[in-house]
């Protein structure tokens, strides 16, 4: 099958891409291995969290902060053309101090983040007893972050499949796709069992897999990364916000479902729900919220999560003429995906993207390279 | 590329038989020549009324009826499944009569229908008019049927299509299928340009294309049928109900939009919007509803209804093992067509169809045979 453009993957970031590079004209074809959105798209709790899932010297700040600018374009835009509304959270999200390191950390987060303009708020514990009835009575303390949210990926998940269909992209389910086929040097398409696909662009998009495209001179250094989640039933929720601790969070969905997640896990690409993974979150939800305690577990599972050696994702050109990066967004592929499948797109198409993709170059891990990203020297 | 089954056609039939096989398993790939839903499945108006469009004598009642009650259950599933909602309206639908000749018709309606047990209710001008304030003064009568209604077909092939994908279904679209491929007289796949995609099973839901596919030793008689469909802007909408004259209907859109249609024209595949056609719906339009008149056409646009020489559907196996045809469905596309889908999908997978299909099969047209549908002689 002929294409202009080959993305491997299904998941939130092919799709993206695929209804980008779809409505720019050119021939675009998803393969994905199973369903789209099979893996971490839809394991993932929703977190649109940048402010309080990213440190003030991250590389991955801007980036992260304009993923939540563009969900909040995203969801609309998806919304009118598809009639699919994402349930992007309209309130914010709240994180619990429950000691004095604690608050200190909080404080020195609403410090940083105050001064680069955004916005966060400290509560006391009657302020954060008074926004969430539901939290626990032990906390000293809590920061507001009006500007973080969630957003049900299930829901996104469809809404850019369903957009990118609508919009002409192909979409071949149920195939795994082996490796890229190369030609005196240059992309020519990729191998799905015996069946070759060929354009002379393909996207890696493929989540937890990316670094087994066989072909790719350099392919990225992913690797899953397990995190178990809980959800609980009830409707309607417990929580109004986005609910943080320390360890962990509490999602309330529009379903009237509350998630709680996560852990971090390296157990390769085994998907079981553990004893240990199960009660690790069950002690972050009810050390959130004990109430929950009597709520009926509704479900649990586990998502793979693609992991970098440093934490930052791979975008930009690969190794081989025609080949893209779209892989490794690790903790914040539901916050970054959008944004990032639209930015590869545009490199697809010779644009220039918004952010600097320096620190995300899969050459940071070429051999002799150091495995961290370089520090400049000015 | 490798499948179970091919489905040749990304319209609301294909789409329809695409979710239910993927469903049960089968590797499914609809291929589509332009994008799914392009052609008379986003054209139409949206009308699910077999009890204003079917006469009491037709082959298709009990498909048209049993269409209408699928609808019903497919919209609440279509929308727990994907969050999309096509919209299927909860009011029915009037028929307008203007002289004494339509109220005639219109009471031996009511008459055969109310025998069936099917709801259908005289009305007399006042009471049109207070039912539906905007329609024409002139108005002497009506019939209210309250069983028939529309939906929002463009919102039916966006869930269709997202429920397809999400149970595994592929779906290529942009590749115009050219003919079969058969070994040994046996389907074998489909051709489309330089690529062939092979499979066991071929359907046919090809729309006014149908009679298209080189190979097929017996294609459905299928010819392109135009109509001339108009939209009017405005919100909220004028009418609360489907409102139909003699000459043809109203249809009230969720999103504020009154649509009007429609011609019944031989044009072959041609699909320019002319001064007559619209001109034709325009005066359908004034005569139901004076008012608009003054309201302004948002659109225009024309679709190809997929007719046949008896104006019946072609369902069933075609003359090659491993061929299907979910064709023909002329001015009932969009009531029958998910049916259709879900009844095709069955015989692929060796069930029965609900429906008794004889009168539906490819070899009514077979040379020789008459070209009408054979009355039985008991």
């Amino acid at each position: 099958m002929d294409a202009d453009v080959i993305i491997v993957g299904g998941g939130i970031v092919g799709l993206s891409a695929a209804r980008l590079l779809a409505a720019a004209g050119a021939r675009t074809v998803v393969i994905e291995r199973a369903r789209v959105g099979a893996e971490a798209s839809t394991a993932a709790a929703g977190m649109v969290a940048p402010q309080a899932e990213t440190a003030e010297d991250s590389p991955l700040l801007e980036l992260a902060l304009r993923g939540r600018d563009h969900h909040l374009a995203l969801a609309p835009a998806l919304e009118a053309e598809t009639g699919l509304s994402v349930d992007l959270a309209c309130r914010g999200l709240i994180e619990l101090a429950f000691t004095g390191e604690d608050l200190r950390r909080l404080e020195a987060r609403r410090s940083w983040q105050t001064r680069r303009g955004l916005a966060a708020e400290a509560l006391g514990p009657a302020e954060v007893r008074e926004s969430e009835p539901n939290v626990n009575p032990a906390v000293c303390g809590g920061l507001y972050i009006p500007g973080d949210r969630c957003v049900d990926n299930v829901r996104l998940v469809r809404a850019l499949a369903a957009s990118a269909v609508a919009r002409g992209a192909s979409i071949v389910t149920g195939r795994p796709v082996t490796g890229l086929v190369v030609e005196s040097g240059v992309v020519a398409g990729v191998q799905a069992a015996a069946e070759a696909f060929r354009a002379p662009v393909v996207i890696n998009a493929m989540g937890a897999w990316a670094s087994q495209l066989a072909g790719d001179p350099l392919p990225p250094p992913v690797e899953p990364v397990r995190g178990h989640i809980v959800a609980f039933d009830m409707a309607p929720a417990l929580l109004r916000h986005v609910v943080c601790s320390p360890r962990g969070y509490l999602v309330p969905r529009a379903d009237g479902r509350t998630l709680a997640g996560s852990t971090t896990e390296r157990a390769g690409f085994d998907k079981i729900v553990t004893a240990a993974g199960l009660g690790t979150v069950l002690g972050i939800a009810l050390e959130i919220a004990p109430i929950l305690g009597d709520v009926p577990v509704a479900d649990s599972w586990v998502g793979l999560r693609p992991g970098t050696p440093d934490g930052l994702p791979v975008i930009g050109p690969g190794m081989l003429p025609g080949l893209f990066h779209a892989a490794g967004l690790y903790r914040n592929g539901i916050l970054m995906g959008p944004l990032v499948g639209e930015i590869v797109a545009g490199l697809v198409r010779g644009l220039a993207s918004p952010v600097d993709l320096a620190p995300f170059s899969v050459t940071r891990f070429a051999a002799g390279r150091p495995q961290l990203v370089p520090e400049r020297v000015d």
